[in-house]
């Protein structure tokens, strides 16, 4: 069987409820290579008190060790959130085929909100789609601040 | 006694000479709070086979770990060179202070060359400092990659 973005992104929403769970900002992110999760992460930054511990670096780090290597350039990326520049500069120098994520991030989103790194002059340009779940991806988000302030 | 750059950057040009020693493209880092260096670090990406691992990514690790938080907006970050996206980004996340570099990076710098993304309307906007000891980290760049050719 052939799954869509949907479904990966699905995982990546898991992976952002569990973060809520621990009382960490709810950001998911899984790593796809062949039609298959071989990496997953949440953020943890409160909880590792690491300022790196973003859902996609911690997917990214894990991908390296299962795949032995870090070039990930068969592997497409999902994340519930548009990435910030550490992540998205993460994703091209691991030379990532493809970012696809849920909600925008106007204040810090670096695939096409704040800016957009894939088409800066760097040596790799991951290909993007946007958009993807992203109801259920902000309602997440709106939740746990909506929560947090109460 | 109250040390100047150029010292701070030296530690990080050991670093990076480490770095050469193991066969890694030399860049070397040091994180400095308080006049003291608190962390360093220095490029292990063949040799991790991680793609997070360039040198400012690992002092940043290092000094969270060593302060026990991942703010280190007291912190001044020294490099030998120019940091990537990557690297520019997580010195964002991390609050860091100050980024004092030696040689630029034409193809990948994001504090200045390609572009400047501590310019960018993000939430925290480091100060940067260039060309401190530019010569010796240049030289010792030139001389790895002529090594290398050999």
């Amino acid at each position: 069987m052939v799954y869509d973005d949907a479904y990966f992104m699905s995982i990546a929403l898991e992976q952002a409820k569990e973060a809520a769970r621990q009382g960490e900002v709810p950001v998911g992110a899984c790593i796809v290579q062949d039609n298959q999760v071989i990496a997953t992460g949440y953020n943890r930054r409160e909880l590792d008190q690491n300022a790196l511990a973003h859902a996609e670096i911690l997917a990214i780090e894990q991908a390296c060790k299962v795949l032995g290597g870090w070039r990930l350039h068969r592997c497409s990326l999902y994340v519930t959130l548009e990435p910030c520049p550490m992540c998205t500069g993460a994703i091209i120098n691991a030379r990532i085929q493809r970012i696809v994520y849920g909600a925008k991030d106007s204040k810090a989103g670096c695939c096409g909100s704040v800016c957009n790194m894939t088409a800066m002059p760097f040596n790799h340009h991951p290909r993007i789609t946007s958009g993807v779940l992203e109801e259920e991806c902000m309602a997440q988000l709106k939740e746990f601040f909506k929560a947090l302030r109460r």
